[in-house]
């Protein structure tokens, strides 16, 4: 069944795109990646994004109407990768939706106790334009199940990443680290799936604000400076980084108010230095306490890119082997898209999707809502 | 199939749910209605729903958990439901969700031309924590295909109301009141449906502004007025009213300020009398221009209750016959939710169930998403 996989992330990027070919035989998943690429928001739709995340609140007509304008993008980006690719016989979509809101944690509300969380999309509308079946909304059952509705991708890592012969560990460095410790030979409820603490984060507010720059391409700004230990020292006190999983956090905690006081009292270069260093830590320990560092670590993200992080990572954890997972066929940037499209593919088989071990749902459940005929 | 029809209208009087058993034979459906019910909202709920449709805009946290405890709300219902009715074997839930906007027009919107309708409610929760499947957003893909997204009713009368030996109106006297134009013995394509006018909603402000009623009950305060010519002749000049179909209308046109001004000066009992005339002058004139006066009318609605409005409309109707709906087996009350219950077994069964007659959409196309498996 060849499934296009939709991913647009919280940081409003863009549309990412997987177009994939999978099948069930003898019991187990097979997917061949066929094309994948990404795709900028129009800017008129990403600034009303960008406003309305920021504002925190939306006019009802505006809600009806950015619902079908930012499903409209999706669509005009499928038909291009549908041109580009080739592929015309797309059987299904799995997208994943623009996120509003994540409320994983019950709280009153309106005389209840509720829990919630919402994407942006209109499954019916794009399954109606592309005429083509759309599985959508992920997230809700398995909070509907008292599930965090999140992570999802490790379902993914499960089937095509777990191995027989040795421990491995998914490592996905993108704003936040997070990492799925598939080990050896282990079934779906000995999964574990959690986040480490930054990713990418804290090494880009510095590329930015110190240099000018998006990111630091490859590490070449950290590799240009020393550690400054007063500030490393400080960092790694933070709490989160040894706390026990599951554990999950966001630009909530670690943001700019961390760093930016030592903005002009040090060096910039040793400043981005140590923010990547404690990076490295926060991995680290984290691998090194509640995973394996004997293990094969695969890396994806944007921090799959940033070779000087991850030099400084396999010195830190002894005894693992880290790849990117570019090496073993999945384009990084495309990851997320095609664990999209795959759990679109066990939707409409009907097989379940969440990891009660990693999710905290009290079962499993195929995740999503089918529109279209 | 047995199937759970349940709709809110927006109104927000409450949770109307009908518990219907479906059946397609020699091409023909035939339905049974089992049990069916009226649940108020929560008032926090209710408070909280009408507070942000006069706002017209919400915070981002309240629309994602919203969407929930609205859902919930439905849920409770429908447990109720199957308690009071005896019945636990529901196949399905067909919901309509509450419209917190509607907008079939296209219009410009960051960039693109959009047009968009927004139900609340959560199919993928309720599906979920009633292990059951729930079709839901019934109206989105009919405006992907260029339709208004609505009457959606008229399917439901054309299957169950036609007849093969006269023309038949399906009347129904909500705040507003439309018909559904069935020609003797008509193919799905000949059906008609418009809105005509004012329902309820004139009669409705006058018995509560002038009498203290919520409504005038059985148009007894209307019997002992008389009609005041002055008035009665204004409000007949309305375009609207004689405009050709399709059209549709709302509180926009058909709301206080037309009246509020004849408050006082003359008697509240003439009033009420003259809003009632023309409320059946609205309805007669379209009967009469855009349908056919010798027709079966079957009126539902709140306004079948009013008899004084019926024997009215009875004789400004020549050569009509003029029957409520409840005396054909179909409650009135619940006539809506058993709607949505059929458009959700047709959904289940793959059929096309908009009317691109009615609508003005492109095709035909089969209403709803699926949630649950």
């Amino acid at each position: 069944m060849i499934i296009c996989g939709v991913m647009t992330g919280t940081s409003l990027d863009g549309i990412d795109i997987a177009i994939c070919e999978f099948n069930f035989f003898q019991n187990k998943f097979k997917f061949e990646l066929i094309w994948h690429g990404h795709f900028c928001f129009f800017y008129e739709l990403r600034d009303l994004l960008l406003e309305i995340i920021s504002k925190k609140h939306i006019d009802l007509r505006t809600l009806s109407q950015l619902n079908i304008a930012y499903t409209n993008e999706i669509a005009i980006a499928i038909e291009d990768a549908k041109g580009k690719s080739g592929i015309s016989n797309i059987e299904a979509v799995g997208l994943h939706g623009q996120t509003l809101w994540h409320n994983p944690e019950k709280e009153a509300f309106s005389g209840q106790s509720v829990a919630s969380t919402f994407q942006l999309g209109s499954g019916a509308h794009l399954a109606t334009i592309l005429n083509t079946k759309v599985v959508y909304d992920y997230r809700t059952s398995d909070i509907s199940l008292g599930g965090q509705g999140a992570p999802l991708v490790p379902f993914f890592d499960y089937h095509f990443l777990k191995s027989m012969n040795e421990n491995v560990i998914a490592l996905n460095i993108g704003g936040i680290s997070n990492i799925t410790f598939l080990p050896k030979n282990c079934s779906a409820d000995e999964v574990i799936a959690f986040d480490c603490g930054p990713g990418n984060c804290l090494i880009d507010i510095c590329a930015q604000k110190l240099f000018g720059v998006d990111y630091d391409d490859n590490g070449h700004l950290a590799s240009q400076g020393g550690i400054i230990p007063e500030i490393f020292d400080k960092l790694t006190t933070i709490n989160f980084i040894r706390q026990k999983p599951p554990k999950s956090t966001g630009k909530e905690l670690f943001n700019i108010s961390l760093i930016e006081k030592f903005f002009g009292k040090y060096s910039k270069y040793d400043i981005i230095r140590t923010v990547t260093e404690f990076t490295v830590y926060a991995i680290a320990e984290n691998v090194i306490l509640y995973a394996d560092p004997v293990s094969k670590i695969v890396v994806s993200g944007g921090g799959a890119k940033n070779s000087f992080l991850l030099s400084s990572l396999k010195r830190q954890i002894e005894g693992s082997k880290i790849t990117i997972i570019d090496e073993i066929g999945i384009p990084s940037s495309a990851k997320e898209a095609i664990a999209f499209a795959f759990l679109a593919y066990c939707r409409l088989l009907g097989i379940a999707t969440n990891l009660p071990s990693v999710t905290g749902a009290s079962e499993a459940i195929s995740l999503g809502v089918i529109a279209g005929n």
